[in-house]
């Protein structure tokens, strides 16, 4: 029986459910991701494909042997806390089931699809891991030194699963094995919905970053420390939060989040000595996102003092706004029944990929048009034409 | 060599320490409250006191054997996370200390060690269960319904502790035993400090509650979801925090604190869907306590609205004002060279008790008034004068 998107999207339905948020939990290298990553490797080597590991931690399954300038896809399939079934998964199935199309067509050609660890940051704090440690967009000391909740460095976390954290970074070899990449994703938003549409072409992603603030105040007592004699960073913390809506709200077509926020020590009857928070912001102009970002941090200062705390902000990441290549994009397009061409804000491997080879994305429709949290949802016949439009433009670029 | 406040206290120093919020977590039935309990046992067992634990898994040390009518001391042994060493243990270790004078001083007549557990209600939300289910002031099916992060119920936490879950409840037999409780404990303020004493009498505690809020919104993806189009309970929760502020300090003597909050799903890059955050109030007239928390319940369901959210509130557990015994608590103030008397804004498990039996508490200077914070603090020499203020009023009762 031929895999289909679903199919193979069925057999992955019970793995890292999250019971208490919804949706699934399936952090880089967590027993959930490497069954993932073993259920992935199982596909491909099925498939006769050449799997190996290289030393950032990314896989890549080969048809028609190792060798420069191939034609690549792939996704990841690491997750963000209660997270939706699509958001890596669906790319990583259709790019299984696009090979299968393209073995039925007789399609020659090296090609391979990639699956990129740690594309979320869910664990470690920064997006993309595995294509900023390839690419050299980030420092490997600092990636080694990147640590989850429990304080695992990265550098632990790999070693554990058979990587040599020495060997952690740029790796122009591989880089230049990817001839062209195309990443199919689920659409982040209901672009497509509005269109009518099941496919589309990515323009461009928004530029984003990430920055922890760190407010710290006097831990005490929740009953015997009078509400005079406080310097409480949750209250800060709590005035920070609404004022970064208030900015975003200022800046036409920003974004500015804080989805993790953590009191410590985080007890009931503690006044918290320290609230960590996280910024999330994005917009098209990387200054603008810089300005934003730099109020928030005068807020964040502003406001600690007036409680008697004070504030730190921190960058975690950074990434410009990025535009596809629009030569690859149109052809990607005019091969798929003129498919309309769509922004996203969310970042990707794509994103980081496409300053060092020509990139391209697909995103299939999401009726929901959710995306992090359990109501993320493809149709299975969207989901079929999706992997076929990727098959359609992966044809495209072998046979170029 | 004799055992003092400081040698016991420095052989559990190791014990439960937290390398991330500082200080000692110590919940109820976690590997470090385990320890304590073993190294309590073994230091009963060795001053020839019988110790049996009760069908509430609090732990009695007997000397002179068990029977109804004794004095009773003792204290708990789990902390608040990330707390100090004193609040609890201090109780505990002076108990033992003020056992062996008693023996020295050649007195007489029943008496016993109690540790009660998860007096913080740290770990399942409410303070003083131990004290609540021996006393009835809790159904016994909403302790064993209670659950804790990880989703386990308080019934399955007491049976892998060796507790029958369908015996937890009301002990009269156990209660009977008792004929006079008296507690010391850290001072969790600046009174003595203020005061140039080491030691006080207990006039009163606040009357003090808990309530756990839930704002619902909708998940979604912090990069691809506008501004205007967001339902975000991060935004709400944030308003309300700094809205229960407010609210507090319009209303003298009222105390009011958010230390825990947690966003879910709680990903950086994720618009949050839920926010749950807990409320501790505190006041000397109940009314009032209850007037400020349907005020901050109103101002919770008001903002939630505002932001397309919904709220919440639920009571997790409530205790009226207490006054303690005035008889024996100046009975105590006289013996003890004249102690003032201090009334104190925390929970105790003296204040569950004193409903049912005489009961009082002694408080041993803190000179930095931090409390559930590892900035909690007792001079070595205070710890022993507090000890011997314990023996000397075990005394008098024994001799009564």
């Amino acid at each position: 029986m031929t895999d289909t998107v679903s199919s193979l999207l069925a057999e992955i339905a019970d793995v890292g459910t999250d019971p208490q948020r919804g949706g699934y939990t399936r952090p880089v290298y967590s027993g959930a991701e490497l069954d993932l990553r073993s259920w992935f490797v199982a596909h491909a080597q099925k498939r006769g494909l050449d799997v190996e590991t290289d030393r950032n931690g990314i896989i890549w399954a080969w048809h028609g042997g190792v060798g420069d300038g191939a034609v690549v896809t792939g996704s990841h399939l690491d997750s963000v806390p209660g997270g939706g079934a699509y958001d890596g998964p669906l790319g990583v199935a259709s790019a299984l089931v696009a090979f299968d199309q393209l073995g039925v067509r007789g399609v020659a050609g090296r090609r391979a699809i990639a699956v990129f660890p740690e594309e979320e940051g869910a664990r470690f704090g920064v997006a993309c891991l595995g294509s900023r440690l390839l690419t050299g967009a980030i420092d490997p000391d600092r990636a080694r030194s990147l640590t989850d909740t429990d304080g695992v460095t990265f550098a632990e976390a790999a070693r554990r699963n058979g990587l040599d954290p020495a060997h952690l970074g740029p790796d122009a070899e591989t880089l230049a094995r990817i001839g062209t990449f195309v990443e199919l994703h689920v659409e982040q938003g209901r672009g497509l919905v509005d269109l009518e549409r099941p496919v589309a072409v990515a323009s461009s992603i928004l530029g984003h970053g990430r920055w922890r603030i760190a407010v710290s105040g006097e831990g005490n007592h929740a009953g015997t420390t009078l509400m005079a004699d406080r310097r409480d960073p949750m209250v800060a913390a709590a005035l920070l939060v609404a004022e970064v809506r208030r900015l975003a709200r200022a800046v036409p077509d920003a974004r500015a989040t804080v989805g993790r926020l953590v009191p410590v020590p985080g007890g009931t009857n503690v006044i918290a000595s320290r609230v960590d928070l996280w910024l999330d912001v994005r917009h098209p102009d990387d200054a603008v996102t810089r300005r934003l970002v730099d109020e928030v941090g005068r807020a964040a200062r502003g406001l600690a003092t007036e409680e008697g705390c004070t504030a730190e902000m921190t960058e975690e990441s950074f990434s410009s706004t990025v535009d596809f290549d629009p030569r690859l994009r149109d052809r990607l397009a005019d091969v798929l029944d003129a498919a309309p061409r769509l922004g996203t804000g969310a970042g990707h491997d794509a994103g980081v990929l496409k300053d060092h080879v020509p990139t391209a994305m697909l995103f299939v429709r999401n009726p929901t048009g959710v995306s992090h949290a359990p109501a993320e949802q493809v149709e299975d016949a969207d989901a079929e034409i999706g992997a076929a439009a990727l098959a359609d433009s992966l044809e495209t670029l072998l046979r170029r």
